[in-house]
């Protein structure tokens, strides 16, 4: 069998009928030509280097040889990058450039890096809560690498309850050492990624014991292997935690301490210290500190999902433009799948929602910028308003990436579900991100403490944040009228979230009225919570969503305006169409509305299809990090479908050995 | 570390508060006690023998090692229920036996069995299709395992459109033999189950030429590999497709023929046949007939992704009541996870869907049971209606399920990452029943089409068949009034149905109006007819639903037929609310009614939450079939997590020697 090489036809003729400039749209995503450039500089670096390339797929080796080669490609990343990594001196400049380093390891790790949490989480926490000495003792040592570090938080027993963890780190004033200790099975230390294997420092979250009273969780950093021989120390137990969905590279690992004894000075004391003496001081505002990373890693994740939804639609874009499927009209041709609107109707929301994520994170990350700015004057008024909205932010865009990737690998029929797609990885990437760092009803329920007390202040004529300023206007109980422009629908989806808030909050007044204590009610009334939480978000995303994209194409050519328009439009639509009952409940919608935006949004999808795989084109992904059978840019998808089938390990031998073993003597009845 | 093998206490205690009698309702869903004793008849035969259990986890090998180590246990599960198969001598005996035999299977294969499609689909297609001379020939030798068979009709480039399919067979009268051929790449055959390595014989679906003319698409027995040797013959290219999402102990195989010759008897001639001399006879009406199998198929689908579903909510409910986390009240233990009202909301659905989609899955292998029966006699009069039922429950059930296993493994936080939990692996094996054998959306479209052409024989007065008389009353256009009985909620959905249809006619009238041509109209139209054929199935599955539950509660003790009762109000309730934007469409539900619907949803909730565990118990899967350490019965879900864990490979030695290869040099900058 010869594979053609020549590239599919189809996806030239539909890169020559795109009406706008793609490099246009790339500068916008990245922000700005700058950033555009100084990307392309990482990935050339990077790419050009193909010793950590995988000739055999990894997802065709064994968990241990996995490891191995994850190890491998590790190691030489880091090598070929580590001038770009010497340069992160501090959170801001982590955050614009780590993530650049970030998504080019991609084109490495089709799953993931034992080395993720160094940077991603071991790093950003000596940034955010070591003292000045602390970081300038071991962020030199870690961006060096010359020790490896990894973020030991959930235990077996806890994870969202973070007050719950059993971990304990007890001072004895006598040796000026915390001593480490874990009681029981459930507070073993579960899930840090490179922690099984790889790691050889860890930050421990660990309650702290001194002079007899428990202070509650602090951050310690604990060695837990010897540098030299990498043997585990003397009352560290430490492994990996076995096979998971995803993440088969990074060994996730459990940890354990018998009674481990750790330096004073290795309690991360920016925020609070103990003495020599044992003595307990506050040095700051403990919670308002510690949003500054746990609002980082947030930011940082919005940009991740974003990115990994970006890459499913592009890849489902592309095979639906080679894929051709049934008749429309008898005798001809096959049409492209992208041309059915069910398909068009999966797969264009997906565009949109990858531009509204990654539109919302950057803006986020200046927001973010600013606040820590401001925090340096010491001004920390604006820090929990943004950490309630990176946290409902952190909750939707990790919870729709991961519903709409899996929207793009169902639209690819048969052919998604095999792993060579990159569509099955990318889905059990990004489905995690909606687990750790904040469970997605527990975020949506601390944001919805927020809104209801604001919703009360709002009541009661008192000022409120900037962020739910929409309820002074809704807590009056005018029904807001329907119109379909983009303004109309936002405002529609704040008076959507108002009224979900004004339910809620009606409830659990008529709970307490029937005798209830506040938090039984609360408690109650979760399931009415959560979803006023969403809408909310959901109407905060909408609306930045249209601000940037008005911002942000102010200057660019017709046609660019035009399609970044109508997406966000699409988006807007959509949404509505989603809410049609909460939009009857808590706005003058009509039916007639409802009619006209039902074809409107038919109408965008129309307008939306030419230039559909110019849009994921300009999300500007080399094969490299894609890395798809039917996604990559020349649309060879049979030919690559069949030259990675073929690398199967299965395929080595005509006759596999079980056959003389157990299926011939099944057949001849001599089992 | 020591691990406690005693069983969890608050697991003891849900079963000392359950206040039904948990065996009634086993009985109700395995279809009736004698069915309850028969399974576990084939359990204890099928469990009692050790030998095809994995000592070592499947997902720690490597995949040429896992496939296998499953062909051993294939082969030595086959031999212990050898004699249960031998008594499969129709599709009746086969649905109604080989679903247990299926169901058994899962206590040796987490994933999938490589003789999955040969009782699956091969035996069954030789019952649909073949003359009885071809029965008494190829069952016997196939259930006794002489033969190993797979079933290959998707191909590389085409899969739903199957009218274009490009395999040929050209009859040669000279030598009275069929040619099967690829000619190019896109036509290989590629998914089929068991047919990389395992499988000597294969249906093949390829497109009938003879005397110069072609027939379409017909089924033929293919000899692929020596019988004695297991070599693939000669003009035949097989071999394995490369990792999946799931299934990867299935070797799921490609397959191409270069002229490949088999004797003319190899057609299955039940409904077509090619005479010595090339003449091309049709013995039966092909689509009715061929609609025997595919129904046969979706029956059993829809029983298969209910049993999948009933284990996800099981061990998520089981994982709950163990599962402890935060303070509800200051200084006050940590409650169960499962006390929850968002915890609860996620996880009672699930219980009440499977028991929604067991009960359904029931009804329609009876419904296809009294069908067959019928079609003996000559009358093929119910089949097209039952064929359009079991399209759009195969379509829905499979997507539901789907979804709500996902929704237990994210209820299950980190820990449901795991593959030990048993959760992942059940959605991606499920994930795919929503693909194969009728795409989601493409059968949706066809009920669509089904469901328009019956609008429009109501509006002109005519009789329509019985699943669709709703239309009769709504088509005269009154408003369905809200009343929140289990039956008004039923017919509501109906309401809801007909309006969306309605909706959808409007629409494609409307642009024909515009001038479309019906087709392009039609097309423009498909998102919204999607979403009228969902309504209509939803409406069916929740009359089946109650009808079913009424029924075969009627002698049961009064607990059982309170509890069952709920769990079908919830159904019901649950869907509305979910629904609410249609209802206020399409009926005269009001707000009020919505708030009580709501208020009412949480109480059941309440009601449903002291037998929760009892309800799950009532599922009845023993351990094995079970495979999760957050499941078992015992409730040792952290002993249970390292167990598991400590089988890891990577933790078999405290170094990996990457540490010397790269780790090291990396650290001491000498990489």
């Amino acid at each position: 069998m010869e594979l053609s090489m020549s590239a599919n036809e189809d996806l030239a003729k539909e890169r020559a009928r795109c009406d706008f400039n793609v490099s246009e749209i790339t500068n916008i995503l990245d922000g700005g030509i700058e950033r555009t450039k100084q990307r392309k500089k990482i990935e050339s670096i990077a790419l050009s280097n193909g010793k950590c390339r995988d000739v055999t797929p990894e997802e065709t080796l064994g968990p241990k040889e996995r490891y191995e080669n994850a190890i491998r490609k590790s190691c030489l990343y880091t090598k070929i990058v580590k001038d770009q990594v010497l340069t992160l001196t501090g959170l801001e400049v982590l955050g614009s450039n780590s993530s650049v380093l970030r998504r080019t390891a991609d084109a490495f790790f089709k799953d993931i890096s034992p080395f993720l949490l160094h940077l991603g989480m071991f790093v950003p926490t000596i940034m955010g809560q070591g003292t000045p000495e602390q970081q300038s003792y071991w962020l030199p040592r870690a961006l060096d690498f010359q020790i490896i570090g990894t973020y030991a938080q959930t235990e077996l027993g806890h994870g969202t309850f973070i007050r719950g963890l059993e971990t304990t780190a007890t001072y004895d004033p006598d040796t000026e050492e915390f001593v480490i200790h874990n009681p029981r099975l459930t507070s073993y230390k579960w899930w840090a990624g490179g922690l099984g294997k790889t790691s050889n420092y860890c930050i421990v979250v660990a309650q702290l014991y001194t002079q007899g009273k428990c202070y509650g969780i602090h951050p310690f950093i604990v060695q837990i292997r010897d540098e030299d021989t990498h043997v585990p120390l003397p009352g560290v137990r430490v492994g990996e935690i076995g096979p998971r969905m995803g993440f088969n590279t990074a060994d996730n690992g459990f940890l354990g301490f018998d009674h481990y004894r750790i330096p004073r000075n290795h309690m991360l004391m920016k925020n609070s210290q103990v003495l020599k003496d044992g003595t307990y001081v506050k040095v700051a505002s403990h919670s308002k500190l510690t949003y500054g990373t746990m609002v980082f890693v947030r930011v940082m994740l919005v940009n991740e999902v974003a990115f990994n939804l970006a890459k499913a639609a592009t890849i489902a874009v592309r095979y639906s433009a080679v894929r051709r499927q049934s008749e429309k009209i008898s005798g001809e041709p096959e049409p492209q799948i992208l041309d059915y609107v069910t398909q068009q109707h999966k797969l264009f929301v997906c565009i949109a929602t990858a531009h509204a994520l990654q539109l919302s994170s950057n803006w986020l990350w200046k927001t973010f910028s600013a606040v820590l700015a401001d925090m340096r004057g010491g001004n920390t008024e604006n820090l929990p308003e943004l950490h309630a909205l990176s946290s409902c932010l952190k909750a939707l865009s990790t919870s729709d990436s991961a519903a709409l990737i899996e929207q793009c690998r169902l639209a690819c029929g048969g052919h998604g579900y095999m792993l060579s797609s990159n569509l099955p990885l990318l889905y059990s990437f990004v489905t995690a991100t909606r687990t750790y760092e904040g469970d997605y009803t527990v975020l949506l329920l601390q944001t919805a403490r927020f809104l209801i007390k604001a919703w009360e202040q709002a009541e009661s004529g008192k000022p409120v944040t900037p962020t739910v300023s929409y309820m002074e206007e809704a807590v009056v109980g005018n029904k807001y009228k329907w119109n379909g422009s983009a303004e109309g629908i936002i405002k529609a989806a704040y008076y959507v979230a108002a009224g979900k808030i004004s339910s809620s909050v009606a409830s659990i007044r008529k709970r307490m009225k029937n005798g209830k204590a506040f938090e039984d009610a609360w408690e109650l009334t979760g399931v009415q919570l959560v979803a006023a939480a969403e809408t909310h978000c959901r109407a905060v995303i909408c609306d930045v969503y249209r601000k940037e994209t008005v911002r942000l194409t102010a200057n660019s050519s017709p046609n660019v305006k035009t399609v970044m328009d109508q997406l966000n439009m699409l988006y807007l639509s959509h949404w509505a169409l989603e809410r049609t009952g909460d939009l009857l409940r808590y706005t003058s919608t009509t039916e007639d509305d409802i009619i006209s935006c039902q074809q409107r949004y038919e109408e965008l999808l129309a307008a939306i299809r030419p230039n559909a795989v110019g849009l994921v084109d300009a999300f500007d992904f080399p094969d490299e990090i894609l890395q798809s059978t039917l996604g990559a840019y020349d649309g060879r998808v049979y030919e690559r479908l069949m030259e990675e089938a073929l690398k199967s390990p299965l395929n080595a031998e005509p006759v596999n050995r079980s056959f003389h073993q157990y299926l011939k003597p099944l057949m001849q009845g001599k089992l």
